[in-house]
């Protein structure tokens, strides 16, 4: 059995993570959405937002989505799942571009060394999600412009609310 | 159910090699390793000898490791490969280097292009391997040096033969 | 006065060609399409065939492309360009990825040592165009595939023929 | 007609910059130096002083250059430019190495996704000019260092005053 | 006689300083680790504990080793230092990946614009140690792990104390 | 006593080259120019050429240059280096970019492994010579340009005999 655990802040969900989760709920038995819950940082939706838009998000996928949380670092949270079998535990990232993958290469190989029963496995962005990120959803959200080519419609609307410009017609 | 598919030239057989195939057998159901036969290249071991280095090699390895052999396009052997259940299909690569990561990124989008139903999962490569690749390991080789931290014994032998240098001993 | 130059051999021509000469119409007076007539080069389709169909490709765009040939270095094609008035000119090159991107910025200014009046811009290619290139366009059509995803349809017929492959319906 | 819009903090303007607005103001109807004011940055220099070090440096350049000054997002500041006739509207960018050209690249593709009218064209920076940024002058002029090889004498001059170093003799 | 300067926050010391030092003991006459103490960083360990740590991890190596501590541009610190002889004076740098390596050229270049008579030499990283950083040590020792692959026991031991987790047994 | 050894083809010898071997002869007691005499490798210049060359380009360089020669691994040459007391032996590297930076990273850790008591160190290539390389001079000589912006002006004088071009005047 092997579980792929996708990890971030999910400050929104974008078409760029259900990509990749897209893809990753083919070959995983089982796919872990895990929030990144980190006390200083200060997101701009709640848990229970982040939680809900990505439920609507992969309502259509595969049946093999778990959503969890974490604090602290991402090995040790994917070491206490605790599943019936004795899975392959997998960490799944998506990649968009080489500092991305420097990044990433780097990430893997410290992982490795904390706790070397859990592997890494990157996957490819797709060229129209490569450009996106939460960050920038939120920055050319809150100029107003319309995001509905980065992030779901409840999203987009959520954003705008959020900072209070027009939504979406 | 998963198949990953690793193709390469094998020519020879690496600690490289190895180790993505490790990894791979631990979340895959079937690995296919998939020698490409390319008539314009002038391999310096059979077919026959590499498979016989891989079949030692990976000896010890999960049992769900399959040889097989293709030449024209990857994507059309992946494509023809009949299982019995509908798989998922990935090709599995291992990527060293920046460089690698952007040649890689590009053909794994050629790929889907091709065959939208094939996937492609980059693992990165250990960094006590990142440096090793078959024809570095023939020019060393053929220089007389002890190539056995990149190769198994058996093939450092093989090597050694080939280039009627002195066999380590 | 602008003008732009636009180098290749366009064996074939594809849409990651026909993307930047798109952008540069519309910003440079004149564009000239140069096609690199290379002796110890031997290109699967003839001099005619190539301004064909890059006639063909471009008879919708703006109405101020030429096509040119040349062998022997660029800057010296472009500094005997004899247009009325004294123009600027411009070497346009499309950039795909980080490798692209020091490749051409090396050439840039080796031909800015050689011939300082010539600048070069760069147009970062669409992302579906990215992944194009004439040779891969070639080797996919060799095996067979349908390429109209990467060249006109015009073109795809013509790569059929010369690879005797069955044409795309 | 083609507008060139080069945006940045100019916090002070350097060689870098007049080098890449040099080139745009040859194949460029117009330049417009877009001076970005954003209410949580702090500048070192005021509005006016920045203008002011703009013109005095630019004063000898072709006369088609005009300065701007934008808060929000450039796309948004770009589009609302309404010159007399329909003109080409390009984002100058100045690339520096590898890291800029990816950052550079992505940023083009957003700003073309909220605006498809607004093309982005690269300069690659003259190698004297590369290592050269507005940050780096700053902190190397608050040691008191001559910065006169990266900015024209009277900004290293103003340089000198805010830090209260001695003036470059 | 060659005076190389390391430099660094040291905050704290770990393998991959080692490793570069230790090469460098090699071929400098005298090899200087220069502490950065910078008013405006707030460091976990105090100066005396750092300058501890080092003295502890070099005690076997090279009898040509100085520490200083430097505050302000390295390179007015290298300027200033005055040995017997007029030595050449080089700033030694470790390496880990391509994004280290730009901002190490850029860093090179601007400090040879400073003062054209010290070069920088750059060391690649052991592949064990590339993905070893003062900051990563710091953060996964604050979450109560083992860094004893990464740093020496006795650093070890007081990253534990600092942050209160349980001691390495 | 520390020896840096310099290897390449030097057909010809550049502005790119004597840049790294002035800088190496600052810290290395001994820098030997190692010559790579490759019998499957056609080049320009015969090697009494290319050794006669650099005897000129260095004629006023410090006093402290070896010219050597070698075929096979240069771990095997340099390790052969037979000098009267026990050296330090540094492969000597010029670096230009991100890609020749992962090539020569690569290249030495390879030749640690190869021979652990050769370590490599990597010189930064002044902007003014990135662009510049023996293949580039040759073919820009071949098409009659000067360029005696790059190598010595005995050099571009035999380049241009070579080709049967009119000599730079």
């Amino acid at each position: 059995m092997t579980i792929g655990v996708f990890a971030g802040s999910f400050d929104p969900f974008t078409f760029g993570h259900s990509s990749i989760i897209h893809d990753a709920t083919k070959f995983c038995d089982q796919v872990v959405i895990a929030i990144g819950v980190n006390s200083n940082k200060n997101p701009l939706f709640s848990l229970e937002e982040r939680i809900s838009f990505i439920k609507e998000a992969t309502k259509d996928f595969k049946d093999n989505i778990v959503i969890g949380q974490f604090s602290g670092l991402l090995v040790d949270y994917v070491a206490g799942l605790k599943p019936i079998k004795n899975p392959t535990k997998l960490l799944i990232r998506g990649v968009r571009s080489t500092a991305d993958f420097e990044y990433e290469a780097n990430l893997s190989l410290i992982n490795k060394k904390l706790n070397p029963s859990i592997d890494t496995i990157l996957l490819i962005s797709d060229p129209d999600c490569a450009i996106i990120s939460s960050s920038m959803v939120k920055e050319v959200a809150s100029y107003g412009h319309d995001v509905r080519s980065f992030v779901y419609p409840t999203i987009a609307k959520a954003l705008a609310e959020k900072f209070k410009t027009q939504q979406p017609s």
